[in-house]
């Protein structure tokens, strides 16, 4: 059986704050304290709150592009002023959508840049500048504090191709294997699989929204335990960014 | 909390089968009975094969259209003729991959046409042909059999756009909102929530998979137990598929 365990009465994240630590203080209070092989998941909001990757729109000068584009969209110029300075493609706009291609590589509205969970009417979160970084750090802290083996996901809301509504993915990791490669492996009838390789990262990610979306108290992060995952110091969430000439469901 | 509880010891399913009878019988097996609002995440497969959905490849005849695709993608020109009868539309084809639009509208690889977990070297699995109405059945069967109120979702595996490997998603669903559209609800701060819909169904199938996929002992289906749902006798899971011509992250 797997469990997911939110993460209740964790304080505002201020800059500089140490997530690690707030994380392992609120899973002791609440007396689910962090156990070997625990996946914690975060949202990445959070984590750009602790990094300082937050911007008040009141201080940003928009480009004249970034006007233009405002205007299409719909958007405030300076809020695409900070998309644009995010992304290094714009991969489609629509009034009222902008959807680009962030410097880190996720495709995503808004170069990921959210309202939300943001104290203040014209203060904006960015993304972490390195999602795999911040989950590595987050990772080694856990670990130095509870002495117990850990994986972090930080995850984010995104919308997608062919479906509707958003889903969360993991836009950065550290401590598992983000995929699951299943080639080789037998069916229940001992056929070989041919193409089964699983984005575990992003179905954990999912898996902790159901918890962490629930919330109007502000869950901001929960613990999955219980689930099996392939230990690695090198895998990360970048690995599971498609190259566009490879996307074949395009 | 969250319980993810996998299904074990289901018997292999053959057609005419009573999926709703075995789910519940495995779950009581087991000493985890069905409780009211469990959620029943079922992999097609079983469903499939239940339904009699699967077909020998000995007995197809490929088209011309079929064979040449077949030389072109590399694929068995039967198993391509499968594909083709099953979609209405062709979206990608390259070596190794042949992407479809299904009859039921979902953009998948082969159409959801499945070799593995079927017996018989040339037996392939068709989708439920209405997946949708298959959870409506198994979900009233439960409820029947239990006396308990359930929600059910009909799992499968889906590539996706711009990342990388596969992820489960709901094909089929009865009993709950497939989306939860949280537009109007405010965050931490009193900020009101502006584009958030975020697709339940798709997150809960994914959850499943972490029990589902982690099994070489093959487990057809898992309850998610302690998240709260919003019921509805309408909502189905041809909601969470975007119509080609408002679909953005194309």
């Amino acid at each position: 059986m797997i469990r997911i365990i939110p993460l209740r009465g964790m304080p505002i994240v201020e800059e500089g704050d140490d997530v690690g630590r707030l994380i392992v203080e609120a899973a002791e209070r609440q007396e689910t304290p962090i156990e070997d092989d625990d996946i914690v998941v975060v949202t990445h909001i959070i984590v750009s709150r602790a990094e300082g990757r937050v911007v008040d729109l009141e201080a940003v000068k928009p480009s004249e592009a970034a006007v233009r584009i405002a205007a299409y969209t719909g958007k405030d110029p300076r809020l695409v002023e900070v998309v644009l300075s995010e992304s290094r493609a714009i991969r489609r706009m629509a009034p009222g959508v902008l959807i680009t291609e962030t410097r880190q590589g996720f495709v995503c509205a808004n170069s990921g840049v959210d309202k939300s969970n943001v104290p203040g009417e014209t203060i904006v979160a960015l993304l972490p500048e390195d999602p795999d970084e911040s989950a590595r750090r987050i990772r080694k802290r856990i670990e130095e504090l509870t002495g117990k083996r850990v994986a972090v996901i930080i995850s984010d809301t995104h919308g997608r191709a062919h479906r509707e509504g958003e889903i969360n993915v993991a836009i950065g990791a550290s401590g598992l294997e983000v995929i699951r490669d299943r080639r080789g492996e037998r069916d229940l009838f001992g056929y070989v699989l041919q193409v089964k390789r699983t984005a575990i990262a992003d179905e954990l990610a999912s898996a902790a929204e159901l918890v962490i979306g629930q919330a109007d108290e502000g869950i901001p992060a929960a613990i999955i335990r219980g689930y099996t995952y392939k230990p690695s110091e090198t895998s990360r969430a970048l690995e599971l960014v498609r190259p566009r000439e490879r996307d074949l469901f395009l």
